[in-house]
């Protein structure tokens, strides 16, 4: 098509509310538009270039036996209270009724919905195992949206249901999605991207996998093993830590402590490593308020995902007030006391630990020679330790493990029974006995992946598109198209592209080369051909790629053919 | 693929909440699944389909210079503010608010999101014309859904939007879309669609057009002209009466009427036909439910969108309760006293009468001889009535209009500026002078679309998709596949098909053949082919088009190429 004739604008200066590349990209390049916190409306560029993600994708569904199908956006509450989720999840899931005051949802995901669609049909062994996928709009309520496209309250994805009369039935699926992914990446170009495990959240289910696409500006935290190879989501990573206990214990002795807060400040008082101390580290519940006390050794951090998973309810940093019981700065795990219903939790990095200090549960003092053994007898111990840059691999048991960020493109779960379960999805064996089908489920945020990409690549002046997605495949200028020659040639190589089935931007635009080239650059197409007076004088077009790694001169009469090369060698890439 | 493995359940039994064929059988053969009140799953089948018709319609969409792009389902309300549609459309516009409690609405249309994506680009007269659509889901919260997937609550959609610097420039561009869905039509095998004036309801504008597919089962009446070809919407046809005026008007008189409440038995007791009549007919605004009392002549009926359309506002039969005033069965336009704010309407078909019976506000009365010129002397006449079959046509004025039924299957609008003013989007003209753009838009429903050819195109057992849009291209029956020699020459067509680019089906279970021939009819696959141990025998493979206009025996050897020349064949059609 013509450029001149695209809607929307491309600009140079980058928007102050763009905290990431590809965000600020999108926007500069006329690719998004922004509609609502979270919410955009597409320019045909980014529509492009998600249909031929959408394509990719597709044929790799249908690669692994798929069958497309088409979920609703708008489901019943009553769908969704069969598995209970209704209630067990927050916000996120935006909730309504309708003109009948019937209470609905905006579908989010659709386990609900797949197994509704196949409950009936499925009703044999015989008609196992098969797998549904949808590509469709779905809404979460993010309460914080970010970095355009990268996280967004509405989206395009695909997601896909497997059914299973076996474990190791899904296992081997399971298997065979995960390596459908890794070509889904690779085909489109998403360079960086590895698989790790994560948890499973509101999912349900216990072996499941992200795929993360690796760079600094990524939300997720990723623990990686150099020796190993060990990669597994932050969230999921188990935290092991070195036992530190001393042969001897000391006396449990109070210390006088005044205007210390810290674990820092309190371990420098006394001159003792932060690994020597045992921090209090403070929740309430959503539900009711209600406080959540948590003992770890001084130098790791809480991993909320692992309460969270721990106690099945969601949580808040606590606000400690003056009437709760609590001695802020100087809490510890002997002699504490709080008003109302609480809980107490500790760190399985406390569980042999001797010599810490503490708070004494009193204002300006803090406790040495804590012995968890000796003085906390009856505590349990359980992992909520976040996985730290340097620390002990969980896998191989080295002190290898790197923290890396990275952007979740696509997740893969071993749902189990959680849904079919809950929704009574039964078949008969081939004995005739009752059973209860295994599910797997598989998605791709659309809109992310395009994101995604051009977050991976590209320069100060655009993004650069692989060729297998890019919203066209050749970017046409013609320089000086008031000059007839020019008009002449670059109309009738347009026309010889498009006869060739080539995808073709063209720029006829009377306008300076400099604007041309910067909007090229927006625009990002893989491969760029020049007509311009000087050119034509040499009696050639001017051919560049959009990642500089390839500059030649074209004959006029081979250009054609020349691109088509090029294009199918790129698409291979 | 292999039928088989696909998911979905076909069966005999018509489904007792099944209204139309169409949608019986779409549940009969395993098309759609049921979710919720007007909101439906889609199995493979219709997938496959509709699929195939939003190709075409994009490739139509393109070929009329269209830019693809893709709008938000979940709207901000404000946005829907601008435009004042906020507050002026029902309940079908499903509203709602996020975490954040900020109001949001459920697109059902996308005129505010289109302005709003172009609004900051367009400001110059050389940006124009230019056209934007998108295919997406909508949602529309309808009272009263039906007939499957022809009354739905979710839909996709594909709409279309627009831009121009003249009411020229809009006309003629109308005019390609117009031939453009023509095009669509015909090439989804969509029979009998004509194109109707139509009535621009909430969308505003002035000329507008449905396409309707005409079909006893439609929920639409369409007017026809016998003579000139006149077509529109009954709900936007004017209505025309004969001039009943008699020489000599009688004097108003007061006859006792006891028991009498209908317009038909007044008319029997007195003795004079129906259009000698003044019929009283009553609404209520649905707002602050104050009486509206229409007077209409007595043979005719009320066009409610008329009527909604004269007012600007919703109404509802009424309900005449004993205080209000008005006395019914004997309601009249001599005397009328309604307690309360009210409004009265007369009908164009009065204008000119006289000698009428009409009630006499008093219980078992009613007058003769009422001549509106004299007797309601400064009643205004505006056209109120619905048009009716064998009346007389608005455009050639012969007594020649028919009714038909439609389903309708598209919409093309000239919005003007109604939305453009609104929402405060200008241009700069050749001159330098700020001017609002004037907007068309398109509709057409994918699912709907769907569901009316087959509406159109079935029999008892089944939908009889044309080539272009059936889900696959040819159905392979192997009868008795436990024969070897069936087995080996089945698997070895369907994999030569696939090979030649066919997209086939292949039911290679081990049932009876009627099982077969049934499952097929219901999947409607335009060609058929069977092999079995009896066609084996006679060394050819047995072919049948679905439409039964074909029949014919093929050689093993060149089936594939004979398969490929009649599906190249059946496409064009």
């Amino acid at each position: 098509m013509k450029l001149d004739k695209m809607i929307g604008d491309r600009f140079k200066e980058r928007p102050s509310d763009c905290q990431i590349d590809s965000h600020a990209l999108m926007v500069r390049g006329g690719y998004i538009k922004y509609v609502a916190n979270g919410i955009y409306s597409s320019f045909p560029p980014l529509k492009r270039i998600t249909s031929k993600i959408e394509r990719i994708i597709r044929e790799e569904m249908d690669a692994v036996d798929g069958q497309e199908v088409m979920f609703p956006v708008v489901m019943p509450a009553s769908l969704w209270q069969e598995t209970g989720r209704y209630t067990s999840i927050g916000s996120e899931l935006l909730r309504f009724t309708d003109r009948n005051k019937q209470p609905m949802v905006l579908g989010m995901t659709h386990e609900e919905a797949a197994v509704q669609l196949v409950r009936e049909y499925a009703n044999s062994y015989s008609k196992y195992p098969f797998m549904i996928y949808q590509i469709q709009t779905k809404f979460r309520d993010e309460a914080r949206p970010r970095g355009g496209l990268i996280r967004v309250r509405e989206f395009t994805m695909k997601d896909a249901y497997s059914f299973h009369t076996s474990q190791e039935d899904l296992e081997e699926y399971y298997a065979r999605v995960h390596k459908a992914y890794e070509r889904i990446y690779e085909r489109c170009g998403a360079k960086n991207v590895i698989s790790v495990k994560s948890d499973s959240g509101m999912m349900g289910g216990s072996v499941s996998h992200e795929f993360m696409l690796l760079t600094p500006v990524g939300e997720d935290s990723i623990a990686i093993c150099k020796e190993c190879g060990y990669r597994a989501n932050v969230e999921a990573a188990k935290s092991i830590v070195e036992d530190l206990r001393d042969e001897n214990s000391e006396e449990l002795k109070e210390v006088y402590t005044p205007e210390i807060h810290t674990i820092e400040d309190i371990c420098e008082f006394l001159k003792m490593p932060l690994n020597k101390s045992c921090k209090a580290v403070v929740y309430q519940k959503n539900s009711d308020d209600s406080y959540i006390v948590i003992f770890i050794r001084g130098e790791l951090e809480i991993n909320e995902t692992k309460v969270t998973n721990f106690l099945g309810c969601d949580i808040h940093p606590a606000v400690i007030t003056d009437d709760c019981g609590l001695c802020a700065g100087y809490i510890g795990p002997v002699n504490l006391k709080v008003n109302g219903e609480y809980t107490v939790l500790y760190d399985l990095s406390l569980e042999n630990a001797n010599n810490l200090s503490c708070g004494a549960n009193k204002n300006e003092y803090h406790l040495t020679g804590l012995d968890m053994k000796r003085d906390v007898p009856n505590a349990e111990y359980h992992d909520f330790a976040k996985i730290a840059d340097g620390g002990i691999c969980p896998e191989c048991g080295k002190k290898a493990i790197n923290i890396s960020r990275g952007i979740e493109v696509g997740n893969i779960f071993q749902l189990g029974t959680k849904y079919t379960k809950s929704m009574k999805m039964t078949y008969l064996d081939k004995d005739g006995n009752e059973q209860t089908p295994i599910m797997g489920c598989y998605g791709i945020g659309v809109g992310r992946l395009a994101a995604s990409v051009a977050e991976s690549s590209h320069d100060e002046y655009g993004p650069i598109w692989p060729m297998a997605i890019a919203p066209w495949q050749v970017h046409l200028c013609a320089v000086r198209s008031d000059d007839e020659r020019v008009r002449t040639a670059a109309d009738k190589l347009y026309s010889d592209l498009q006869s060739a089935g080539v995808e073709v931007i063209y720029d006829d635009r009377n306008v300076r080369a400099g604007v041309m080239f910067s909007d090229a650059d927006l625009l990002g197409v893989p491969l760029r051909v020049v007509v311009s007076p000087r050119n034509l004088d040499e009696g050639v077009y001017e051919l560049s790629s959009r990642d500089k790694s390839l500059s030649e001169k074209l004959a006029p009469e081979t250009a054609v053919s020349r691109l088509k090369e090029l294009i199918e060698e790129m698409m291979k890439k």
